[in-house]
């Protein structure tokens, strides 16, 4: 019998290291004597449904474009969201789709969602002796059971550096001025809580931090404003964009409410913007609301060593992980004990890690709920440690495309 | 008579490059010697009016810290927006500090409205003895007399490395979408126009390029927007903030005349939002508007080799400049002939350069309006090249400040 081949996909919201992840995949996939081919299948799942299947083991036999692979943000393979329906015909095709391509490795690099995907796969794939093995990646650190997710170290060191020289910005007038920056999370405020690394450069912004773990008021946010304008002058405030009042309302979702204090106008910004507007009507002084976005989740250029690093030794383990007989687990980060910062590479059972989201403890947070504490900052300042280098063509970071 | 000391200031929007320009005032200042102490104005002119003056030789004999000033975005000394009057009491208050700290060169380094205060302040100051010289820096490229402006290539470089990740974003599903990336310029187009350099990483984003230069046309856009979903069907547009239709009105103030096509809603965002909900209305694809925001300006930790240099070395040929006896003056960027790029340093009258606005010429454009052409290729593409070693502090770029 021909040897096994390996098929690997991609799957949910782009990072700027899910690519390492793909490198790391690719690599050890091609230096293991026990795998025949390496395939990726072409914007996920959906790509194994309709045979839209590329060979990657000639490209990637050359390992400048791995590298170049590594440092080129968003999906390579192209991407998708599909919730497979386990009594459609989707999981018959799929295992047709292998079949066809001898694959006895299926490894899936995805969010939550993309675990629901390798869960619903892994029993059927079993079967037929597919081993199927789930990658986690997210900026949005929201995965359980992992100590944190390939891609969250990246975001959040590329939302320090970045917090770090707005504040810069919004400090050079001497007027009273806020500065809101909205950073994304729905849910869970990983992402908004890294900004307090923005302090590591020796500032004292932001001065302010507000996750969607506690429960928004309006009033005390205002008075907290107030304070700290009267304290420092010039201001800049973290939000998630996912804030959301007592009621689990989002903030974002609430300019009826605030339909009067913004003067009857309706405003369909983000939480920002709401907040901006209602800062500049209760006091009157200078505000702005910057919204980090799309660049939060594809800023490649400032990646962290660290992050990347994991990011690419996961795949590895994952190809590993497969190769050794095991299915039905996604591949998780354990941090050493120890105050010397490292993680060693284990799985879990994929049911203990598809849809649930591990949001930010209680003791990460401090007790009036606008910042982070100590023991946050201490989970947190090793994942951002380190650059990569960035190999540049014309003057722009160097990016592969299918 | 003790040696004449020197006195610097920063003033107007703050820039990636323009700590450069001071570090290269400073560092050239120190090493003079015809130049007794160098003196900061704390908040540009403000700073001297109101006598707020500190010492920088000290500071900055230790050269560390002149290049970690270099790669601090925003000013250090502080900045003001203030015009100043000639009939006030202003132009007697400052030659009066300047006497006190025994003035003999003033630089100023700033944008438009800082150069009419350097027109302003020459002659009075030249009546005492004072050389007034005016340092350019704007990431808008639009002061005239001058190749190109300080800060313009690093903001050029931070926007088309950002636009070519989020095209790579934009691009992971295989569904119709439309990403529009809005891009600092009121009046001039420069910045909007340097995202095409988003190319040279093998892309054909940006797939359509809108300048203020032009007056837009809705109809002319849905058109172009729905002829490159076609062909393309992912795409990405760059459109300059300050757009304005055939009456020179901006589309962003335009939400009440597109209040039908928008269902109602007033929207009170920019002309991103203002087209992002235009184009979902008329085709009902998936688009979403990202507006690049303060990071245009501060994201230091991403400046070209040659903006900085430059900017750094026209700082201090100001410091020679008025060394040698000139005043009213503001330093220029002269390209030099010929396929090898290289730039000579010298300098204009300030009424050649204070109060007028250079826009994108015709010719930069090409004959649709809708993106530039490759003569304008070749005057942006030398701007951005090289990439300065960032020195990194606990994970983030070290910055410093007073």
């Amino acid at each position: 019998m021909s040897e096994l081949n390996l098929l690997v996909g991609q799957s949910g919201g782009p990072t700027a290291a899910i690519n390492a992840t793909l490198a790391g995949v690719i690599g050890e996939a091609i230096a293991c004597s026990k795998i025949g081919r390496v395939y990726g299948a072409v914007n996920g799942i959906k790509g194994v449904i309709s045979d839209n299947i590329i060979d990657l083991s000639d490209v990637f036999s050359n390992t400048d474009n791995l590298r170049i692979l590594s440092q080129t943000p968003s999906s390579y393979l192209g991407s998708c969201r599909y919730r497979l329906s386990e009594n459609s015909d989707d999981i018959k095709k799929i295992i047709s789709v292998m079949k066809k391509h001898n694959i006895g490795y299926f490894l899936y690099i995805g969010g939550n969602d993309s675990m629901d995907t390798v869960l619903k796969l892994s029993d059927a794939c079993g079967q037929e002796g597919i081993n199927v093995i789930g990658v986690p990646k997210t900026i949005d650190n929201d995965l359980m059971n992992t100590d944190h997710c390939p891609g969250f170290g990246s975001a959040a060191k590329y939302i320090a550096s970045t917090v770090a020289e707005i504040s810069r910005d919004a400090k050079c007038y001497s007027i009273e001025s806020v500065t809101i920056v909205e950073i994304m999370g729905r849910n869970a405020g990983w992402l908004t809580a890294a900004s307090a690394l923005a302090r590591l450069n020796g500032d004292t912004s932001p001065e302010l931090i507000y996750l969607p773990e506690i429960p928004f008021d309006t009033k005390i946010f205002l008075d907290d404003v107030k304070q700290k304008v009267i304290e420092k002058q010039n201001i800049v405030i973290a939000i998630s964009e996912g804030i959301k009042d007592a009621n689990g309302k989002y903030v974002s979702d609430q300019s009826e409410i605030f339909k009067e204090d913004l003067f009857g106008h309706v405003q369909l910004g983000g939480a920002g913007k709401i907040l901006e507007n209602l800062i500049k009507n209760k006091y009157g002084i200078k505000v702005r609301s910057v919204e980090l976005n799309t660049p939060q989740r594809c800023a490649s250029h400032l990646g962290s060593l660290t992050d990347i690093r994991e990011s690419t030794d996961i795949g590895a383990a994952a190809v590993n992980a497969a190769v050794c007989g095991n299915s039905g687990k996604m591949m998780i980060y354990k941090r050493r004990p120890g105050s010397q910062y490292s993680v060693s590479y284990d799985y879990t059972d994929i049911s203990n890690a598809a849809n649930s989201e591990k949001k930010v403890p209680r003791e990460y947070i401090n007790e009036s709920g606008n910042d982070v504490t100590q023991s946050f900052f201490e989970y947190v300042y090793p994942l951002i440690q380190g650059q990569p280098e960035i190999i540049f063509k014309h003057g722009l970071p160097k990016h592969i495309m299918r």
